[in-house]
């Protein structure tokens, strides 16, 4: 009986995958205030707190959810151009579309101001933990104590702004485990500097995305003003003269979106039945809409093409995790980690035994209430946040209209007073609105809720007012009053009574929906959230008592350290190598000729005698990676620039809820392969020069 | 209150749409043994018996699903390009596709024949209305009412078979009203004699697929074949002179599909909320997984180009029809039809407003019931008879093996003896069989079924045996026996014991999925079907009993006869003209130039200058069609051909539930087009010779 145990144990430990259990090698999303332990040990590398700030200072968040990294001394801040690309698509116009054509600042007077770009360098943390926990301590009801907690986030979020005058945000880690205050320094005024055609950052298109090898120039640059001048940086990463060599150790520094590796068994079959097929559902309809909307004609084909490529990119990322998740080993292997978590914390005889258990029961009692108004809530907030720009800035304008006047405490979170410098950056955006696209957007999403809720169902009934969702969709567009921004601000400014007596149609929309998705919020907050919360917190307690604090927690959109080495994937004869070279962009172009996706841009093409074919173009890293690190820079031990992640492979999709280093790849741009392009095909000597390249 | 009732009366009638109501002009998918006494009151024409079956003998069925007409005494049938196009991408290879380059023979030797295509001629028809009904008096029970209705048709079918050697078919009338029994001659020797490239058929793709104007060559010739000889046709189309001309009346002889127009307005409710949306998840799914599996290579997309026209059809058909069900205004007129319809019995006091009134409720109540299931059963069905070619064989053999030791009347209905004939040239056909689309659309089928009935349900475990989705699908195609048409004879031929020995896992997953897809079958018979005949029986009584017998039935795949003139669309500035020209192909591709959907086929480039443009190539009219028309002759009073149609306008796919001439038209071939392009861009004057054209 002793042996079987043992052997079970050491079992059960090979199984291990963190956040459940300790992290295997190169596993990881870190806190920079907690780097792993395991570097020293694997690779003899103990980075210093004055490494750590460098690195975290120069760090970059995109506040559309990307990562990105300051690359020079006057602020350029390298990305992806698919990260860029939504600002890329907004710069351009009918007449001039830079996603086609591409842009070149060759002087700082060239550089294009962004209409409504955030980002954020990461300057303070403090553990505030006990804060928070104290807010809701001996409160019974998981509903009521999540609502105390939410206020004293929003306090501690309050009163630090008003000291620091940092944009503050409490980020809760470990599904509830920890509360950290994140105190950052925030940038309004960017500018493009640099950007590729399309057609060279995202060759091979959907067909390629997500796979190994690739041949991308996924980069571009912007730059930070403050103050009307390039911003003077403390901290910027240095340009690696050699780039990387294969097994060299690398560091990924950028903000993973979200990762589920802490959710229980119960709670990942509820993505797997419930979320995932839901999301996949209104993502294929949206993609064959979309695009659809897009073959009538050339400039509905521009006008969509941003919308196109987040769907495509979504559903191809879904898709490859749900196939993940549908593949019953691994969901094996989830359920084992916790069965034999349970088992050491009883072997172990340690108080925090009990509590899991109970903990994995309240979270798997939470997701089947989740189940019953999951897709409602759903369709339903999907088309009022997502559904439409113009819907979704009626749905804000009628929100700020009702929780302004409530103390910040008690306001939804995302309208409490910390946020609200960003919201209303993101609201006042010049950015163009196309009445097509928003007509299109709107009847597919009236109609989807006809589908969902069902023709004759009062709300739908309601949103519709008689017409059929098309007619409708033009009546509201059409008669929308706020399409300029300034309208929009004074609606905001003329408050609760401005927005209740406006005849706008599409605010008037926004107000009939706005109830019905509060109630399914409060529900969501107290049937689920609540006992999530408190579940995932006993659940933090007993892998902290049964690993120790050094782990990691799941990904939260925050900055974190990722590692790992520059390596192959597979072996014998199906083997891919590390590294990509320039020359295997036009061997993969002459291949597929002929299909859009492979198509290259003129100057590359023109170009072509003078490239040195020779150079690395793309390469794979074991790091820990996910969504919302793109732009992320790969770095060396010096906190050189060796790279910029940009993609992860087919077989890392599944890293939202498991890592496994035999399959998972960070796919990046190398330095070496940017040089080459900026020098032979752009001739961008001025920005090669900044970089401190020859 | 009299002169309310009356005006109340008057405004009805102008909502009366058959088969609620009287037909209005031009509405209606006639049964040739009840032609519409309209086309006398309204044209002066009235069909005599010879006309009437001379055009019901030219008139073909391709039991793939569509229509077609034989036009010369040597057996040339003319049908649409994308109906034949299932026989023409089986004729192709990877070297030769004939999609891509067209065919033309220009000898009966050079004809190329059809591996599994049949093709049927309506040859007898009788009421057998009263023997039906008779075998399911006096029993109260639904379920079993209908079992007996069943068990008497197979054996009325198998009577007709043993007695007249024609294929036999019971064909159920206005849901239950009637039932006839067709008999048709069958041909199973068929040969492929042109086929213009895809590009010229179906140019403007899925852009253009249900819009007018248009500028396709939807058309493609084949020839029947009888003893190894051309068929020597009594009874053929010839071909007009002169083309039709604008207001003129025509006629189109075809087999509508489906229609749903007696549905009662809780019916189209279950159509609008469970059914459509049902299917089109299922569609845009499909279409986006097709797409990704075609883009990974040029093989990929040449085998999937089928599934893939079939899929984007489908969607662009059911999307315009939901459409249309998600306008108010529609569902307004469905309800307000049927309760006119209660109110004028009432008010003539007939005592089938009774039964009206009950049936509506019955069958309200049958469509709650299917709610419960629908969705489950749909899912499974698809994937077991349209989900891979492999595993639809497997079913059939599972099934065959478990159906032929019973007594005919008491299988499936689609094994009945009657119905086996056509069931083993498809089992049997030698059609290329592409692994890696046979894994795709398994495994595809497999994570559909685990996205709607969970990871963890029994039968998906079941049938994933312990791997994904993919894996699993890999190991059913690699391991399938029976690809080769012999293999299957063999295991049908074996009868239950080699069935059931049988250690293939395609076979093995069909033997699984079999008894779940019964159990909801038999669950669908007797708490919908069964109900819903009943209750349409009575609804039918009730609508002789007020309108009299000249109305038409809903569409049943069964020929039928539809007329009205050919009609521009619109006034003003909106008017779309009747006629398209050749020279307007022309215009349309520089229009969308360097667009895929829109180029046109080498051989239209070449031959430009010897094209008369003026010639008219696409027009539109009146008459009322649906999905399966499609195929079909239009003729002229003296019965000669004037064109093909191919298409409806986007306003004609609520055809399903409603006809409004205003807005609907069915899109055809001009036979003058026709010849022009023979004569100008194929050249084929033995083609030409044949259809008596100089």
């Amino acid at each position: 009986m002793r042996t079987r145990t043992a052997s079970f144990l050491i079992a059960a430990a090979a199984y291990f995958a963190c956040p459940a259990g300790p992290a295997l090698a190169d596993e990881g999303m870190w806190l920079l205030t907690n780097p792993p332990a395991a570097l020293e040990k694997d690779y003899g590398f103990k980075p210093d707190a004055a490494w750590l700030e460098r690195m975290q200072k120069a760090a970059v968040r995109f506040e559309t959810g990307g990562s990105g990294s300051i690359v020079s001394r006057d602020g350029l801040v390298m990305t992806n151009h698919h990260v860029g690309s939504d600002m890329i698509a907004k710069l351009s116009t009918k007449e001039r579309d830079l996603m086609e054509v591409g842009f070149l600042a060759r002087t700082r007077a060239e550089e294009l101001p962004c209409p409504d770009l955030e980002v954020r360098v990461l300057w303070e943390i403090e553990d505030v933990t006990a804060r928070v926990k104290e807010a809701a301590a001996g409160i019974e009801d998981a509903a009521e104590a999540g609502a105390a907690r939410r206020r004293a986030i929003a306090q501690i979020e309050q009163e630090s702004v008003e000291k620091s005058g940092l944009t503050s945000e409490v980020v809760t880690l470990f599904q509830g485990g920890q509360y950290h205050l994140y105190r950052s320094k925030s940038f309004t005024d960017v500018r493009l500097v640099f950007a590729p055609e399309e057609a060279a950052a995202f060759f091979g298109g959907d067909t390629d995305n997500f796979e190994y090898p690739r041949y991308n120039l996924d980069a571009c640059f912007f730059r930070i003003y403050e103050n009307g001048e390039p911003l003077k940086a403390q901290n910027f990463l240095e340009w690696s003269p050699a780039g990387a060599a294969e097994d060299e150790l690398v560091f990924v520094f950028g903000h993973p979106g979200r990762t589920r590796r802490m959710y229980t068994h119960a709670h990942t079959a509820f993505l797997r039945d419930w979320m995932l097929p839901t999301i996949l559902q209104h993502l294929w309809r949206a993609e064959v809409k979309l695009q659809t909307f897009a073959g009538r004609s050339a400039e509905n084909a521009r006008v969509a093409r941003e919308d196109m490529l987040s769907i495509a990119n979504g559903r191809k990322a879904f898709t490859g995790l749900l196939a993940g998740l549908h593949d019953p080993a691994l969901m094996d292997r989830k359920l084992r980690e916790e069965l034999d978590m349970g088992r050491l914390l009883m072997e172990k005889r340690l108080p925090e035994a009990d509590e899991m258990m109970r903990a994995v029961s309240e979270i798997g009692e939470a997701q089947s209430y989740h189940a019953e108004f999951y897709v409602q809530r759903f369709v339903l907030d999907r088309f009022l946040e997502r559904g439409s720009g113009l819907l979704a800035r009626a749905l804000r304008i009628v929100r700020l209209a009702e929780e302004l006047p409530k103390p910040s405490g008690e306001r939804l979170a995302e309208y409490g007073e910390s946020r609200l410098p960003a919201l209303y950056l993101d609201l006042y955006s010049p950015e163009p609105i196309y009445d097509a696209l928003e007509i299109e957007r709107i009847a597919s999403g009236l109609s989807q809720m006809a589908e969902y809720f069902g023709g004759d169902d009062e709300t739908v009934q309601a949103a519709l007012m008689g017409e059929s969702p098309r007619a409708r969709a033009e009546q509201l567009v059409k008669g929308c009053t706020f399409k300029d921004p300034a309208a929009r601000r004074a609606l905001v400014e003329g408050g609760t009574q401005a927005v209740a007596e406006s005849e706008d149609p599409m605010l008037g929309l926004a107000r009939l929906l706005d109830p019905i998705s509060r109630a399914l919020r409060q529900r969501f907050e107290n049937e689920v959230d609540g006992p999530e919360k408190r579940g995932y917190e006993k659940l933090a307690r007993a892998r902290f008592a049964l690993l120790g604090d050094n782990v990691y927690p799941d990904a939260t959109f925050t900055l974190r350290l990722s590692y790992g080495t520059v390596k192959a994937l597979g072996e014998g004869e199906g083997r891919v190598p590390a590294f990509t070279t320039l020359a295997g962009k036009f061997e993969r172009a002459a291949e597929r000729e002929g299909e859009k996706e492979f198509r290259l841009p003129p100057s590359w093409v023109e170009k072509r005698e003078k490239i040195d074919l020779s150079v690395p173009y793309n390469f794979i890293c074991t790091a820990d990676i996910i969504g919302g690190n793109s732009g992320s820079p790969v770095v060396n031990r010096a906190g050189q620039v060796v790279g910029l992640v940009f993609d992860g492979n087919i077989d890392s999709l599944v890293g939202d809820v498991i890592y496994d280093i035999r399959t998972n790849r960070a796919v990046s741009v190398d330095s070496r392969g940017i040089v080459e392009a900026l020098r032979s095909v752009y001739e961008a000597k001025e920005l090669l020069a900044e970089l401190g390249v020859r």
